[in-house]
């Protein structure tokens, strides 16, 4: 009981099925996401980062809580939560998904999963859509539930994932295309299969349907990643935002809309179906963004950490953004950040200066992404 | 910036106002609430525990998020939220509500403040009901506005807060009745004065609206509660436990009803009103609820710290239901708890088994609260 009481873990913050073996395989620290714990040290950042480019790791994602909308209007009611075009997603398909509110402005960035005519999942960022959800539907007039199932997924995820997975599920898994999944069964455990997740390497994401099985599941993957070398592992920071991947609160809240992140291919202000946002959005699209996001090459001595605060950036003297996510990557063994910034800051390769916590830095804007992942995924 | 990166500290979750404050005046640990950091450990929660019912504490709790309804229908789309009967809440009145979902469920067990005729606060526990709310607004056909301002609250807690206000804030603080609220100014900081907190002692919360005010309050209230004691803490896990109040997501969550924990006196069926819930609530006090909360007092040594997990309670080996927080009260010398067991379980005064992470104990089902509240409001 020891080391439970040490981290301070209490019942006001929900554990995941995979928690003890979590424990159990060295985590050091954890987070809290979707009002649970989640696993954000195994000793050693740069160590996981190594290991997920190289190898493989295995993640507790269960704070991804799914949304499940189900019913005769389940297919409408979706549609009406995103401004992307959803009337061309088939059965078994996934898609990165933006939830907007009436002003446009981001609720949430989930992955959307439908697994039939009637049945969708959203795999949730940290914001009770699930509340939102609800809200809608109870004026809606639309014949919908909306509830949060039994559901806990994992990410697995590296270069080496194909073959922990064909280890696994056998050849047929082998042809599971890119966001797409599939409903399997591993040792009698019941399980969604998608070629998903967060860490612009090859991966995938395996969703435990019976919280009881969590334990079997983790050690089940452990076992067969062993000779893969598969370690237990956590999201990488300096690997999202290499690939330029978004972390909601941090890069995107509720007062940022998709055209400010050039995310404008989420939108699809032309179709018939509305959506909650739509006016919202085609009127920022008429008088454009007020800011924009970009890349920024931060100079000097390499970052210990990410960034703990938004950091200002000035030009001349004058704010005009800020740092939203920053980390030293050792790859690329350059600090690299995402930032917000008025529209009208400079563009690619302009001077600026980042008032860190520890004082002021040259940096300068450059494009996302950082690395691109075609070279990581020809490499699996 | 040393002891930010060793708490791990990021931009994906908030800084309250009194972050740097309460790091200074020697913050150990922290939590996360309402995707924000919370202050949780000063280095001995007994001595918290202690200075709260000696004197007193202030404690950051800008965790508390506010969701602001305003406009022409606020009082109409208010009282849609809750089942506890609004029709007589004078402008200037507090009220402890429970926010249900169409099955009744509990989403929350806010402070309402209703600060003018359509003027409304919800002081939250940790959920979104930001999002909860404007979606049901959507399609409500209701003429309101809902957002989160600029508003983060301090409670100043404990037998000696009512004169450290009084040097605050002069004599006319002095009648403030208990859950009435004023709108007040502090050196030009402005600010809404509540008689109201979560720690069942005499005490005031202090809601800011301007965050970059947030340092200046805190060290002004520190400086003017020195001679009378006061310290930096937080929220008393034992005080709170002993006073029988309930913590959101450990004793009740969405799948808890209100006749569950007894709490029938904020709910109001007969009222002409709608709410979201209401119907549920009808069929559920019909059938009778299907379980209880109790008050238990578990054996043996001192507990060392909160649980962690939900305890199972057996009655001749068959689980009757689950621990929910538990904790050593050093004045009552008793290990005590709070639990929801099946309706039918024995009652006051049964003796059942508690089974901890260390091993079963005995235990003895009590009434709540564990320690009366007015013995220490009557030595105030």
């Amino acid at each position: 009981m020891n080391e439970l009481t040490d981290f301070g873990f209490g019942t006001q913050i929900r554990k995941s099925p995979y928690f003890d073996a979590t424990l159990r395989w060295g985590a050091t620290g954890f987070s809290v996401y979707n009002h649970m714990y989640i696993p954000r040290d195994f000793g050693d950042p740069e160590q996981n980062f190594w290991t997920l480019v190289n190898a493989a790791i295995l993640c507790d994602v269960a704070v991804e809580r799914q949304v499940e909308i189900t019913g005769p209007d389940a297919a409408r009611f979706t549609q009406m939560l995103t401004p992307r075009n959803l009337s061309n997603m088939a059965v078994g398909q996934c898609k990165y998904v933006l939830i907007t509110n009436a002003e446009g402005g981001i609720l949430n960035d989930p992955i959307a999963l439908r697994l039939g005519d009637d049945h969708f999942w959203l795999s949730l960022a940290d914001s009770d859509i699930l509340l939102w959800a609800q809200g809608l539907a109870v004026h809606s007039g639309l014949d919908v539930t909306i509830r949060e199932p039994d559901v806990s997924p994992l990410q697995l995820q590296g270069p080496q994932s194909r073959a922990i997975m064909q280890a696994l599920f056998g050849d047929e898994i082998l042809d599971l295309r890119y966001f797409w999944l599939r409903e399997m069964e591993l040792d009698g455990i019941p399980l969604v299969v998608s070629r998903t997740g967060w860490s612009s390497e090859l991966g995938y994401e395996i969703y435990l349907r019976d919280s009881a099985s969590g334990n079997m599941l983790w050690e089940t993957i452990m076992a067969a990643g062993a000779p893969f070398g598969l370690k237990p592992g956590h999201t990488s920071t300096i690997r999202r935002i290499e690939g330029g991947m978004l972390s909601y609160h941090a890069d995107m809240d509720a007062q940022t809309n998709p055209f400010e992140l050039g995310l404008d291919r989420l939108v699809d202000l032309e179709m018939e179906a509305d959506f909650i946002g739509k006016a919202a959005l085609q009127r920022i699209r008429a008088e454009g963004p007020a800011r924009k996001q970009v890349g920024l090459v931060i100079e000097g001595a390499p970052l210990t950490g990410p960034n703990t605060t938004f950091w200002p950036i000035l030009v001349n003297g004058a704010r005009v953004g800020k740092v939203t996510s920053a980390v030293h990557s050792p790859r690329l063994d350059q600090n690299i950040a995402l930032a917000l910034v008025d529209i009208d800051a400079p563009g690619i390769g302009a001077e600026v200066e980042v008032v860190t916590l520890a004082g002021p830095r040259p940096a300068r804007i450059v494009e996302r992404p950082f690395y691109d992942p075609r070279k990581s995924l020809a490499a699996a």
